[in-house]
């Protein structure tokens, strides 16, 4: 099985308390720094762009796992790259040329992700596997507040799982991740977690509750 | 005339710096927090939505004055009052339903603003100026980077001096304004003046640099 | 000064009333039934299209004015004339392609008007005054409801008035026009006069009053 | 099997003669009117928006079943369930939301369908199966005019059936419905029929043709 | 199998040496001439329109094969047929109306076809193919430039040549396709060979390369 | 006053016969090649893209005056200067950034143009006037075809002239320029001289007519 790894997303976080939060996360060894990358017509919210992708950079070795919730993403990959972006992931249903997409990212020596809406079936990835390095299952509707976790989801990592074999890509889950849906999601195949809203409402005890779930040993400092 | 105010642009400071950043512009008595909400599509960057407009409201008492540079912005006006918008200014390229917005932010008791690309003539003005509390004039391209300051921008202030005679309405100047650009906007009769990136390379010295060269008296805390 | 008319748009009756109202309106010599075409996106309602055009066209003689609120418009103008509209007009702000519009009205031998929302100024009437049949001033926003008469758009009234000199320039409004204010857009100079709302409340009787108000004669049957 | 219900669709009814048509219907026992709502963008054709479904609404009391052919149907969801709609179906085609906007309607107590255009496959409902109340199969092209019946659709009728399995989810079909391919639909599982210009050329005797085909008991009023 | 065809891409060739380039074809008997139509919104380029069409048409007998590569081709499918189209191939992913737009070219008389781009999986075929004359599977992503074969469409082509089984369907590949690349889909299944850049840097020579490795006959004039 | 030029449009010659026409333009000294880009989108046809400047500007050595007919042009002006672009000029109504592109193109030491099309007025020009080097007037609607020529645009070029004042700004008109509406533009003040389809049918001849209208001298290779 890949590496287990936990991706706090910042937009979870209070903007003004960014500098506490960010000194948090790296004495508790995240994994991954999550960004939305929102624009308000892909999905119904406005958040992040590559600027701030470069001062979260300049701030931290955390590596940025960005999530692309915008229209035609095809004109930014290269802006987001250039900012500092690790991970990029891109909406199967946000562009109509996906495998461009993923081969500007690789090209570029970056992971490339593909994200699934609650609706769409992995379906899409059956051509473009050799591109993939993370496949993200939103387990709630992209853009959107106060949503519960999706059950419905949970077969459909098992599906990604069962199609991914023994090639190196991660399932990523993302979606009122807590430690009670943390837990199924490692059953059903996940192993990078995304957590905003739950993570910081108390963020060291949060962090350390789903790495002791997910069984992400503490690394000393 | 009307007061002369400033309005530092929160896009200018490092988002991992907020916190600090706020504090010296609450001790420097700073009058407006400029928020600059771009989509990715009217303009070539993304930043900031109605989620950061909340926390920001939420650390500060500066009224904030929300530059909305969005695809028909008539979308998400409800939202950003709600998250604590006083002021809100509409692109008049950006919307074709221009007097609708300024009427929906009128009719929720928040300031109303106008945006002036540097292409734009405030000919669009003259049907919609008793709903106008401010006209925002662009003294750069918004959304791009790197600018210098416009010269031929100034007689467009002039002439919206002139349109707007003794009503109560503001003007403002955004892009590439510092000491030298400051002083002449004032001149040409601006009375709200925008400054991200020079104020924030040493924001309590520039603030009080701009504030003594517009005259604007420090208040005791 | 042209002829004076009446124009009730249809959007304000009871859909399922139509053939009683149509009668009534028959009855009492309206000159022309206003339609409102809604697209969703060019205005926030929907309403109406060329197939319920081709509908009313087959049951009355009042000639149709159709009131184009729709993106790109060129792409309906032929399926509009086709079923049967009299009258089409076209929203400045909807197309970039204005002219060639008007130009495709002229050339089928129907009468054209130009539409301009509140914020819209006139300047855009200049260069294609020869194909213009008919200028609509909107007195309200288009496509929302609950709303009150813009005594701002009076000055524009005159404005266009002025521009079209003697020539064969219908000038209409829409909005928010009752007993009280049709009797002041006819004295600023508008002589067709789409009305709503207020005519469907009391039909038979409130026609009656606008036609005696804006001395509209009771033709004989 | 579900319940077989006939569904007459409004759009194929004289717009003049509503009331008349409405009261055949209601005497005839349909189950539901089927209202499109169609923008001319995610379709070639313009009509009835929600102020419409509310007048339908106040004039009878047989259930509206909505059918949403515009772009972005997550914009309008709202605003159809406040006027009256009982039924909103989402094409699968016209939103990269689709999971969201099955969740609005079920929130606000409505059946949600999803519509499945001609070439789409019934993949797309896997993973939201347990949203659905109704699948609609298109049997022609959605907003086109004089078309025939498409047999290839029986097969995706039988592939619905089978996914379904024994969930409460109704099968609706639409498109050239009448006495002849009626009866192929329901032999193939479809439980709901819509039905528009065969029945209005002559709206009791078709209505009671497709009624008896369909083996629906007539009630007693 | 379907009778093997070579289809030179005229985007590939020198535009000021067309009259030259299409002497060389015709004289070397190429079976179809391969045009790409490109909007600068469905993919990054812009090229030929149906005024291009109709002059190739008027100059060469040689088939023309159009390949839409625009948003909406909806729009422009009528003018592409008036202007000289004989097959006309639709994007999977350029539009919601894919059925439909098969329709309007087969009731014209021309031949259909449905292209894959890369990410595309051959799934949405599934309910179309009656109306489907060929598949175009793109092996490199559409509109890009300067791009290698992409071997994992190999397992495409062998999909869709078992979903076809005995149809008089035809298979066409298009992307890098020269010496080595056009034997590998030959095998693979394909019968249409769409060659561009590969072809026009010695186009005599190169044809006949490709016709004696796909043992296309010279046919005599 | 600037120097008369004429600048026969690439789009009214046969595409096939393009290296002949060139031949004839370059012998006889044409001033420009004006190059037609459109998307099917801004107007409603499809022709030419970078690509095909760089097949143009390797086979001649006139200037490419390239007029852009698409959506959002600020997307591709980067690609068609480096394509060999030596004039680009920029639709008022196709961009919210005209300043931008203006902007771009001057900083990348081209020659920069605003076109206006019939219904436009030249007021957007009045803040820009310092970045254009030439106002393209259209004498006919962009995009469309068989029209005549526009009388109603001379006062528009008699503005634009007393505009730019003693400015370094050409002014060029496009539409149906022959013999005799070239005579009647050039008084009215125009320098610049589009002509396509009227050359094209005889092509030597009718440059020469022209030349001799606008007195052209023919200068000695």
């Amino acid at each position: 099985m890949r590496k287990v790894q936990l991706a706090p997303s910042v937009f979870g976080a209070d903007i003004v308390n960014l500098k506490e939060e960010l000194k948090i996360m790296e004495q508790n060894n995240v994994d991954l720094l999550h960004v939305d990358v929102m624009d308000g017509a892909f999905v119904n919210r406005i958040a992040f762009g590559s600027d701030h992708i470069r001062m979260l950079k300049k701030h931290t070795n955390i590596p940025l796992d960005v999530h692309m919730m915008i229209e035609r993403p095809e004109r930014y990959i290269d802006s987001f790259i250039d900012a500092g972006a690790d991970i990029i992931s891109i909406h199967q249903e946000s562009t109509v040329m996906l495998e461009h997409c993923l081969q500007v990212i690789k090209n570029k020596g970056r992971l490339a992700g593909v994200v699934l809406s609650p609706a769409t079936t992995p379906e899409c990835l059956r051509y473009i596997m050799n591109l993939v390095d993370m496949v993200l299952i939103m387990t709630v509707n992209p853009g959107e507040g106060k949503q519960t976790f999706m059950k419905s989801m949970l077969p459909k990592i098992r599906e990604v799982k069962e199609m991914i074999q023994d090639k190196n890509i991660d399932i990523e889950v993302d979606g009122s991740i807590d430690e009670e849906t943390a837990a199924i999601c490692l059953s059903a195949g996940a192993n990078i977690f995304v957590s905003g809203g739950y993570i910081f409402t108390d963020t060291e005890k949060n962090i350390s509750i789903l790495q002791k779930i997910l069984n992400i040993p503490k690394k000393h400092i």
